[in-house]
């Protein structure tokens, strides 16, 4: 069992009356709760900005499935040392279009390497990568 | 059958030799493809910029699966009549964490109410929405 | 001068090490500063998620000036009566481009609405809003 | 005067008339300028994925000017000698907040790496860099 430590924050009535209201409307039980949270995004959020921190990446694709060149780069990359896949996903949305879910793990720098390599091809109408820390 | 039609585009030498070489470092055969895939794209992002447009969108989350509400709430959306869940994706990121990627159909303004709504909730460290025309 | 509240937040030993780090690296003098300031980042973002909200919006826009109607365009938003404009900013960047930067307050729904019609006109190469509550 | 060469590009009667529809509504005279916007637009978006490329950012913060040591930070980045500062604007937003626009140039990866450390100081609430190809 972890070891809990308690600490005393000082701040304006003012904004502690605001920050209340905010954490009432999100169904926090108590204000420890709702600092916590924040202490934990913050600290997501600063690891994420280290190019080698680890992190899981799920990348989001749309793309033509009539790039065969595409599918088998796709096939490459969650095939690549460098990177884990974990799980990919694929939804048929008509004819032409496919989207495409991949979820992987690796250093920062190297997904969002592969991840421009990716959406930089032919037949990707949209794309975007979604980090966190692993 | 599609029928095809020819159209002409005068542009500056230097502009067309620029893309000529984007054009073969993305892989693409010939200039109508590539110029084919830029107008499919500014008609993605014109249309997704209309609240009422049907789309489909994956919903990234970073959640503490020990926020139960959490939970409830997310399969109270895969179950809202407005929005159609297609899939989901969850993953076990280590005691903590979950990352889930929620797959559903909609219109653009009721995605985003939605989304939103869920990235407020207590326990959601990461979130973001990924959207495409439907 | 306002009335200063003491409040107790309880965390484990592990994450407020972590947070002691951070802390240091970014040079706040002590756990209470770093953890208004969380504190008032959180309400920022919530509010600028109310599209009623008063906000100031710094659009940046690369454009070509010889579309003479987009320079028309831009002066008829610095003078609509919905958006108050502060201040703008125009740089020339080569024989084609203006980067322009326009400081302009309302509400939330109004400055993207505006943003929108701005980022889709003939001429545009680039376009952000950045918000901030006001 | 630069050489026009003219070429040709074939595509769907339905994606014809769908850009037809658009280029109508954002006000382009002719599909030949329109689809040069195209190609510059994305000729613009692909030269700032190479980190060595020229840039001219606009980066925006929402700071609390209370805090002396980012002032000086910021004034110290204004007189760094890889970036060369164009221009800023600086708005008192209220007792507290600042808003601030600082025009930079240099190569992408210096401008994110100096932008990086300038939003993780402390004071500030809000920020962002929007960056063009200079």
């Amino acid at each position: 069992m972890e070891r809990v430590e308690r600490i005393g924050v000082s701040l304006d009535r003012k904004l502690l009356s605001m920050f209340d209201k905010l954490i009432a409307k999100k169904g926090y039980q108590n204000r420890s709760e709702a600092i916590r949270n924040l202490i934990r995004q913050q600290l997501s959020t600063e690891s994420l900005s280290n190019p080698r921190t680890s992190a899981i990446a799920a990348v989001f694709l749309v793309y033509d499935h009539h790039s065969t060149k595409l599918m088998q780069k796709l096939i490459d990359l969650q095939h690549s040392h460098l990177l884990q896949t974990i799980s990919s996903l694929h939804i048929h949305l008509d004819e032409h279009d496919c989207m495409e879910i991949i979820v992987l793990r690796g250093r920062v720098d190297e997904i969002n390497k592969t991840a421009e390599n990716i959406l930089s091809l032919k037949g990707v109408k949209l794309g975007r990568v979604n980090l966190a820390p692993a």
